[in-house]
């Protein structure tokens, strides 16, 4: 596996493949990688002639009180994890290669998909990876992009702007890849001490009494949102940021399911930040 | 020449091209061609396997006030011009096909280089011409893009956030085109009547005093900022907007032409308003 940390080498490599016509995709990742994470990287070995995966824990993407500095960072063993799927390169760069001195243009995605969910308690958030989305696929010149959907906005986001923006690259959704136990597989996990980790099984539980009641035919968002929210607070260290449901992907608000909807959480244990979601009615037309 | 109206049919003939490893040039305009833009395309032409020009009155880069509506269009007679230089292919998509509904990204470039000189006066300005260029050149998979010196602050602008996103195009800059009056040509120089065209020479000649007293040792930037205000008072038709003196590519306040530098004039003749500018010092290392 080849590792580039400079941009221009990054960049070459990639011209040199694609001058071959290979189909090259990007996997872009913060590091401290978990099974969700390698679920991505085999998608897009099977989708591409060559997988660029990146590491890369992007400052533009913290607030100021977020947890920049903490975020995990174990590269030597990322990168074993990487060359096991058969990852051919890995780009990890440092921030000042990134946002080298007189930096200054980002990737604005105005209007409601930025502003609900993960976007109202962070503001600079989806500025930060819409900018450094944008980065990376210049830099890797990816043909295919693999997102999870346990960032299911995230997705959103970055589809509207290469959209909006005609970058000539396909954004890919890999479904939500989770513990035995329920747990959506998650760098953060990594915080939770064993007893917060036992309460964290309530999120994606909540969200499977949510999914039973949908089954039984319940389509009110209100009474889906309260199935959620009522089971959350069988557990007193779970504090919950948001419980929403809306339509996918315009993320608009609605009062009745009848088209393929996304009911995401945040919640909070302890000091850890916890998102999961389902979608609904996926293939409603 | 081809002729597309179509994001993705351009895209696609781009991606043919490209696949034959032809070198792609672009030249952005917003129509109403004059020799400035023919020397664009001579340039470009000589530079490149194939060259696409676009010609699209972007609305994103007017204020709520200035002349997007009365910008002067003339797509045949510019076509045959485009024609008579050899370009390949020209770009004229309708204003929705470029900002459909639900359209909500921009390329913010933040700091000083934005908000001097024509940044002051035209707040959305450069981030419409930033959103533009970057579409165009995914559109087009520009290899080289083309612009003229005349809108130097926009090839600073450009050159910035190619840069910053890492895009894999190389901007170039074009001289001023004049007529043998001097004046610099401009589309808008058609909104001028006789007179006012005869009052608009004062913007070439008062630059052309100041780039004698720098010629003859004047490195103070008042002084030569002076002159020039001192010859454009001569004329009381001319309104200056902002007669400046930064260094170039930087657009950094100088006190004293050390290194190359922009004098860069916009001034209102009438209700038109134009800009001109000369690069001092050219070569200083």
């Amino acid at each position: 596996m080849k590792c580039f940390s400079v941009v221009k080498d990054m960049q070459n490599f990639a011209e040199f493949m694609k001058k071959k016509n290979c189909v090259i995709g990007l996997v872009p990742t913060m590091g401290a990688l978990h099974e969700g994470h390698l679920a991505l990287m085999r998608t897009a070995k099977a989708a591409c002639d060559i997988v660029i995966a990146s590491v890369f824990v992007n400052p533009t993407q913290f607030g100021p009180n977020e947890d920049y500095d903490a975020y995990p960072r174990r590269f030597e063993e990322d990168c074993k994890k990487l060359e096991s799927v058969g990852v051919d390169a890995v780009f990890h760069p440092e921030p000042a290669e990134m946002y080298p001195n007189g930096y200054c243009t980002y990737v604005q995605v105005e209007g409601d998909i930025t502003h609900c969910l993960c976007g109202a308690q962070r503001p600079v958030h989806f500025r930060g990876v819409a900018t450094v989305v944008t980065k990376l696929i210049h830099i890797t010149l990816a043909d295919e992009a693999f997102f999870g959907q346990k960032d299911a906005q995230q997705v959103v986001i970055i589809r509207r702007f290469v959209q909006d923006l005609n970058i000539p690259v396909h954004i890919n959704m890999v479904p939500i890849v989770r513990e035995k136990s329920g747990l959506a597989r998650s760098s953060r996990n990594a915080y939770l001490s064993p007893s917060e980790k036992k309460t964290a099984l309530i999120l994606s539980q909540s969200l499977k009494k949510a999914q039973l009641a949908y089954a039984l035919g319940e389509r009110d968002v209100e009474i889906l949102k309260k199935t959620v929210i009522d089971s959350l607070h069988t557990e007193k260290m779970a504090v919950i940021d948001y419980v929403e449901l809306f339509s996918f992907p315009a993320l608009a608000p609605i009062h009745t399911v009848r088209e393929t909807s996304l009911l995401a959480i945040a919640v909070k244990i302890g000091e850890t930040r916890l998102i999961d979601n389902v979608i609904l009615g996926e293939g409603i037309k």
